[in-house]
Formats: C-alpha cells, structure tokens, sequence
C-alpha cells in the first residue's frame, strides 16, 4: 500500500536527528538558566549570532557569551523568567557534514506571581557543523521575529 | 532495578518516529510558508483533510492546495503570520504499514508589529502511509479544536 | 571541517531518546483525557509526584491517580480543556540504568467557546527508570511553575 506519489521531504539520518534534538534541549535550557558561557560554547569559537534587531550580529564565543550575560541581568531585575522552546526543526545536509537547520521557536515570559505570556515567535536558521566528538556547533545563527516580518 | 510493572506505553521503531517527526516539521514548515502545492503534495492524491468547522472534509489535492492558497491569503490580507507546531506525538501501527498518529496542534498567530497569541489549541488524528522511498502522506487527517469539543 | 572545540552537550543513546519521547507523549496524552488510572501506572508502584505548589508530594499511584482525576473533575465543571505540552527533553544517565529527565512543560487552557491561553510554564524534572519491556516509567517528579520560582 505504499503511496505511488513521494513527498517532497528529505530526512537525515535517525542518530543525527536526535543528537540535533539533544542538543538544542541543552542549548536552550543552557540560556534560559543564564550560564552564559557554557552557553556561548555551544556555537563555534568565530560563531555569528544575529537577530532582526540587531544592527549587527554577535560575532565570537565573547560577543555571544555577553549578550547572554546581559539579558539574564535583564530578566532578572524585571523579575521575569524566559524559557525558549525550538520546534519544528527541519533539517538540510550543508557542505562539509554540516547541516542547514531551520526551526521555530518561542520565548515563554513568565513574571513572578503572574501568567505567562508568549513573548516572541520566530524562525530560527542554523548553520551547524560537527565536532570531533559527534557533537554539533552553531557556526551561525539568525533569528527572525514574526512581529518584525 | 527494571520495575516490575509494564506501562500501558506502545512504541514505534526509532528509523519511523524520526521520519515522521522531520516529515511534520517540513509539512507545518510548506503550509506556514504559503507553499500550497507543496504542502497537498505531502497527501495522498486522495488525501482527506477534515476540521471541526467545516461541513465537508476538504478530499484531494486539489481542493487541499485550494484551502491553504485561501488561507494564505486571509493571513497576507490580515497582515498576521501564523505558526503551526505540532507535538506530543503518539503513533500507533495502522493497517498495511500504516500508522495511527495523534498529536496536538498550536496555531500561534503574529500580527506585523503586535505581539503573538495562541490563536488554536488542537487535537490531530492522521492516518498516515509510507511512500516508495522510505517518507511518509497523510492520508486522512481530522483536526478537532479545544474550544469546539 | 570538525570544530576543535567540543561543546558540553552529552547525548544519549538514540534507541532511549525516542523511547522516552514516545513515552512522555503518550504520558501527557493520557493525562489530558482524564485517563487516571492509566496515568498513574506511567508512574511506579511507589511513584512520587510533587509540584511547586503542594506541601507534599503525592505518594504511590493511588495518590497519583486521585490528584488526576480531581484535576479532570475540576476541568470539566469549569468548562475547560487542558494539553500539556513537554519539550526542551534533556536526558543524563542516572544510576541503575534510570535516566534523569530535565524538560520543559507548558499547559494550554482552552474555555468552550473561548481563546487558548499559556496556563502554566513550568520545569519538569523526572528520575525515569526502565522497565523490563525496554519502556519507561517515573520514580519521580517535581514540577516547578515559572511564576513561583
């Protein structure tokens, strides 16, 4: 009974889909807990983070790791806690075994003693490229904000 | 230290859930992206796509690359962006290699300059069947929305 | 073009991540349409469940199973539905073969009639451990809302 017509989506191999998976989950939850350096190791020592409100990516571990810093003191003197969930990851072999990953994300606002809120939806676009350890790195990053499209 | 009490919890084949999860990433991905074609690409030929509002399901490629052009184009005309992510998936095998799958649905809706929303909460019954190559179509799909159960 | 530095992330067997992806889905899915027996044997027989919001724990499934199906009375009485959404999984080997599960949880309310809204953001941590089937089960949970941290 298989279908005579085939769809147009392309897949990657099952141990690298959930190393992906496993690796955002860290990502994310390495930024929302603030740990801004671990954080910044996850992206390439030249990595390129950039957004659609800034003028000008992040570029290096150091441009990346004080950004972080600087949104956690943030959130913190607002009294917020953000959480960052990545879906919907779509995934593209690059040159030289990296991978194009495009997802969405969303940035969860919680205030103390308040409701939460969805504070951002975005598509995220990811150059990764492997480690020797079978890991992943992002090389570059952009981020576009739904509200800005 | 294997508990001695088996959970009710069936599971799928690790090469099948991570098809079908990058399967629904790129799907969710076409229809957010107004590819219609496309997106009634990843249905059968008579695929049939059925929601809690409308009378009649939507039965073909056709009709379905027609419903989502039209959508396309209310949201264009709205000045909004919507988002689907779908999650909690829960496959169950289905007749002659097919597969069960129920999984939520979020619609999060982005006016141009406002903030997001969570425009839909949803339930989502496919009958899903493998492709020649290895992929996956929808062969029926119902979408129950929470606000309408 | 393997990066030389190596990122923190640790992964876990693909075979486990899907099991346990697999199992949580099911997990919420039974959860959300009041299936409270069920529910409860995803947990073991001494299973603990504590949230940011309870002096004790509850204890056993017995306990489990009463805390869901208060919940699901007090759902329908008040004309809601409720999905929890789990992501952001996070897994590291725990001792025994068990696994310790860090993710994050959202629930999305839903009146008849109404707009959805993000109830709760919350973090999950889970000790999981095997069962003799190659499935999952919880030894222990503590939830932890956003707006109380």
């Amino acid at each position: 009974m298989a279908a005579s017509t085939e769809t147009s989506v392309g897949f990657v191999d099952a141990a690298v889909h959930h190393r992906v998976q496993q690796f955002y989950a860290e990502q994310m939850q390495l930024l929302d807990r603030g740990e801004a350096e671990p954080w910044a190791r996850t992206f390439t020592e030249d990595g390129v983070f950039g957004t659609s409100v800034d003028p000008e990516p992040a570029r290096g571990r150091a441009a990346i790791a004080a950004g972080a810093a600087e949104a956690t003191a943030r959130l913190a003197a607002d009294g917020v806690v953000h959480r960052h969930w990545l879906g919907m990851l779509h995934l593209r072999p690059a040159a030289d075994g990296g991978l194009h990953a495009r997802s969405y994300a969303l940035v969860i606002r919680t205030p103390k003693g308040g409701e939460p809120v969805v504070w951002r939806s975005c598509v995220c676009e990811d150059l990764l490229v492997p480690t020797d350890g079978g890991g992943w790195l992002v090389r570059e990053r952009h981020v576009h904000r739904d509200d800005l499209s």
